[in-house]
């Protein structure tokens, strides 16, 4: 028996257990230099390999192209929520936004200081269970801004929105970077906070096409401009570097067991043994997401009544799966199964929820 | 033997061994949780204990009364540049900046973009050899700033300056937190990345009397905004989990070994060791800052040629004592003593300086 349990946390969340050992493993001593990874200048030679082999596995695991650059910065996605209006806004022209849920409203609230925004589609009409479909922006359009999986409600885009070719797609992939193969050139920009499918939290990365690097004010202050971080490769200034460093760790284990394809597949395989329980249950669980937009990510679900929710989160806690509560704003249950989630903690779910429903029912 | 070097990086930097340690035993299972600190929801009860915790002992350390608020940030005290000017400025009032070297410059270079800067005093007609003294600030200034010590040249402010009661006085102090006994209720705001004196790089800690938090226009973006920290005790967005963590084994450190007092006691006496080996070289070493400013926390010095000081670099290296060379700026060498550097490990180092000057003097 292990002492460790199994984390479904929306984020910050479970990581993949050979890179917590690495890390563990060479905490005090890194790499052979006598010092923790933590302790290393960011200056060294060192540390420079290993921001540079990050880079490029990443490269590697999503098949980016020369023509976008990779920045990691800190701050959290919510800081990209001003940043992305700021170093992608063009003057008279409409920063347009489509609205899944909490992230997207969030973001959208930062980008109102910035010129005008454009809500081009919602879902807010059914309580966000839904990805609006057909959507389409403007050919004048600044960018376009998705939020690419929306943790609380558990619905994901699975075909990405076409936009004019000049227009470009910007997408919050916080809670889905990396969970299937995704073609980077459908997008301008991406970004995602780590701490849920890439690291712990405290970095935030920054996919970004190159020629759209030059848009932002050049009075604008170092720090909120992106062009200052590729520039320097990350590193104008001090990079949360052990992040970075669990960020690569993680990939390694990714690139290990085949990339993201095979990581893909193992998501699919997750998602559909918690959604068939849900399926089969005869209304006892019943999921939010309507079913064509449902997350392979977040599985948000509630039971009969809030008591039973209640039980099963608290019965659950008991058997060693935690994180099993709904955010306050839908209630009910949320399974969030990351890329470092196992096919054996989703078995190990399903197997107490089908228990639970057959003692509760 | 042990296999780890004395690190005398200026940042990122030495950290506390029990630190690590401690934070090596219990990367796969904090605190009973059955997960590592890193996969813990900031949401969590565990979580919110901890940082009250590390918010607790600050205040304890620091000896801050409740007048102040303690808010972790990423970004850097590069993002602070900018932040401090945004939060603190005034319309109609000018912002007073002391220049003592290359972070300060930069301070200043962000600062312009938000309105009237002074420079009142600077140490630029000698190389930044100094600190400035009988500093004087208008009784109208928005703010007053100031770098607490500058790691490039091994000054530090010994006496800090005086302002008009209404003019708050902040300082950048990244690199000299805690190194001695100071009275946080002479500052407004004191910040500092975390990656000399206080845990890994990737968090910033702000440190503000609560009545200036409301000058920051309402229409600022909330990531920019103190304020909005402040609001949610640095939990507006998920913080950098892991990084706060490790702050807090590190002043957990520092409170065992018995506060900043000792720490301060401690800190003299190793800087002692080393400007002593410079004084007695007979002009082998010289050192770079006025003895009356010198650092207790960075000490730069040249020898006689470059070629002696490459070789210095590399034989210190080879006796495991990493990290010597100084900021080319500046050039020669420098040693960064920070908090969690040993007395053992400057007197292996100083014992080697005077070998060296024997050998090659």
């Amino acid at each position: 028996m292990t002492d460790r349990v199994y984390n479904f946390y929306p984020g910050p969340a479970t990581l993949p257990l050979s890179a917590l050992k690495k890390a563990k493993e060479e905490l005090l001593n890194w790499n052979g230099t006598g010092m923790s990874v933590m302790e290393i200048s960011h200056r060294s030679k060192e540390w420079d390999n290993a921001l540079n082999e990050a880079n490029l596995l990443l490269r590697k695991l999503m098949d980016i192209s020369d023509d976008y650059t990779i920045l990691w910065m800190g701050g959290g996605a919510s800081t990209q929520f001003y940043q992305v209006p700021l170093n992608l806004g063009l003057e008279g022209r409409p920063m347009e936004y489509v609205n899944t849920g909490r992230w997207s409203t969030k973001a959208i609230a930062e980008a109102v200081r910035f010129g005008e925004v454009r809500t081009v589609a919602s879902s807010e009409d059914d309580d966000f269970k839904y990805i609006p479909k057909d959507v389409s922006f403007s050919d004048g359009a600044a960018f376009a801004h998705i939020t690419g999986n929306n943790t609380i409600y558990g619905t994901e885009w699975h075909e990405w929105p076409d936009t004019d070719g000049d227009v470009p797609l910007v997408s919050d992939m916080s809670s889905n970077l990396m969970d299937r193969v995704t073609d980077v050139k459908k997008f301008g920009a991406i970004y995602a906070g780590a701490q849920k499918n890439l690291g712990p939290a405290g970095v935030t990365l920054l996919i970004v096409r190159e020629d759209l690097l030059g848009r932002v004010p050049d009075d604008t202050p170092s720090m909120q401009k992106w062009i200052t971080y590729h520039k320097k490769n990350s590193m104008f200034n001090t990079p949360p570097v052990f992040n970075i460093y669990m960020c690569k760790l993680s990939m390694e284990h990714l690139d290990e067991i085949g990339g993201v394809k095979a990581q893909e597949k193992k998501n699919r395989k997750k998602a559909e043994l918690l959604y068939d329980v849900i399926d089969s249950s005869d209304g006892f669980y019943e999921g939010w997401a309507r079913k064509e937009d449902r997350s392979l990510m977040n599985v948000s679900f509630r039971l009969p009544s809030e008591e039973l929710e209640q039980k099963c989160v608290e019965e659950g806690a008991k058997r060693g799966l935690i994180g099993l509560k709904g955010h306050r704003s839908v209630g009910g249950m949320r399974a969030s199964i990351y890329n470092a989630m196992s096919i054996e903690g989703v078995e190990t779910l399903t197997k107490f929820l089908t228990e639970f429903k057959e003692k509760h029912e």
